[in-house]
């Protein structure tokens, strides 16, 4: 019995797990037979990756405005090309940042345009889609920065600490805006993060699988 | 003394003269003594280009909301950069092509979204800047076709007539929706448009110059 697929989304700061948890729980379900892909934003295809270079590694500065609308042409591609395509053949996707990330990035940490007006722009781009559930994974600055000190930095990464701050508040903010979102303590360990994940999980898929 | 410059944009579709018009009235005002620069859409510096390359030439098919997007980040990069610090010294600027391009091409010709979804998203892109007066060359498909088919055409000149005379359309709908535009007969010869266009502009510029 083929399903919708459900759409998970996982954001935060970098360095906060969530792609390990978003790997985790991909392996997990894929374990228990469960359709499930997973993406990367910005990226995802040729194309969208052809914008998260420009994003991420360009020699010369974007402007703010630019980069709402770079990372909004990048998620628009992914939706259309491969997303929503998966989702009618109820595949699950788990997706590494999605729209939420633009909130919190451009606008809580860049002050780009603010949530509200964000919040306006994004169904332009999306065409509606909202996750069935995000993971917030809720992490202070100086912990995450501790975790990621040994990578290589692209030019978000390298903005400043205050501007973190930024961004983490703003996730805060935004997970007090609506019920898909749950917010995890991203200190806790590995093993207990993902029990909980995929507790919330299960609630929603194995209904839908027919259990 | 220093006036705020003056936004005067040129549209129509491929074919219809609107270049060779801008490059006349821009060698006009700069033999006047009129600050004045043109840029073209999509593009006009680093950042904007590369998206152009992308938009115009990409291997793999952008999607249509993709392509507002990307359309739409390179006019941000290229106002926040460049036209708004020019218009704050008092340079006229020159558009070949703004967001009524976007309007037409992707509204009318492809039908990603309407044309008032278009003019609701445009605001974001541009900060709400609107050009002073914009110019529309209305030519038949046919002839704007006979004019470029020796010119090797690119992802979107590739389209076919139908496409077009939509496009066309949408420029002659568009013209009746604000006071700033002027429709052309683009098919009148060079000089006669010419004397039509400087003649209108400069019943904008002179006073502002103190003339």
């Amino acid at each position: 019995m083929i399903s919708p697929g459900f759409l998970f989304t996982f954001e935060g700061i970098d360095g906060c797990g969530k792609s390990t948890q978003l790997a985790l729980l991909r392996e997990y379900l894929s374990s228990q037979g469960v359709p499930c892909e997973s993406f990367r934003e910005p990226g995802g295809n040729i194309v969208s990756e052809s914008i998260r270079d420009l994003l991420l590694h360009s020699d010369h500065p974007i402007t703010p405005t630019a980069e709402v609308f770079l990372f909004s042409a990048a998620r628009a591609q992914l939706i259309e090309q491969d997303i929503k395509p998966r989702l009618e053949q109820g595949i699950t996707i788990l997706m590494d940042r999605f729209f939420d990330s633009t909130t919190a990035y451009q606008g809580y940490g860049h002050g780009v345009m603010d949530a509200d007006t964000l919040q306006k722009l994004h169904p332009f781009a999306t065409g509606g889609l909202l996750p069935h559930r995000t993971y917030i994974f809720d992490l202070s600055v100086v912990e995450a920065r501790s975790r990621t000190q040994q990578q290589e930095k692209d030019r978000i990464e390298q903005q400043s600490e205050a501007y973190f701050e930024r961004v983490a508040e703003g996730y805060r903010q935004i997970a007090s805006t609506a019920s898909r979102y749950m917010i995890l303590d991203a200190s806790r360990p590995i093993g207990e993060l993902h029990d909980a994940i995929r507790g919330d999980v299960t609630s929603w898929i194995h209904p839908a699988q027919g259990e």
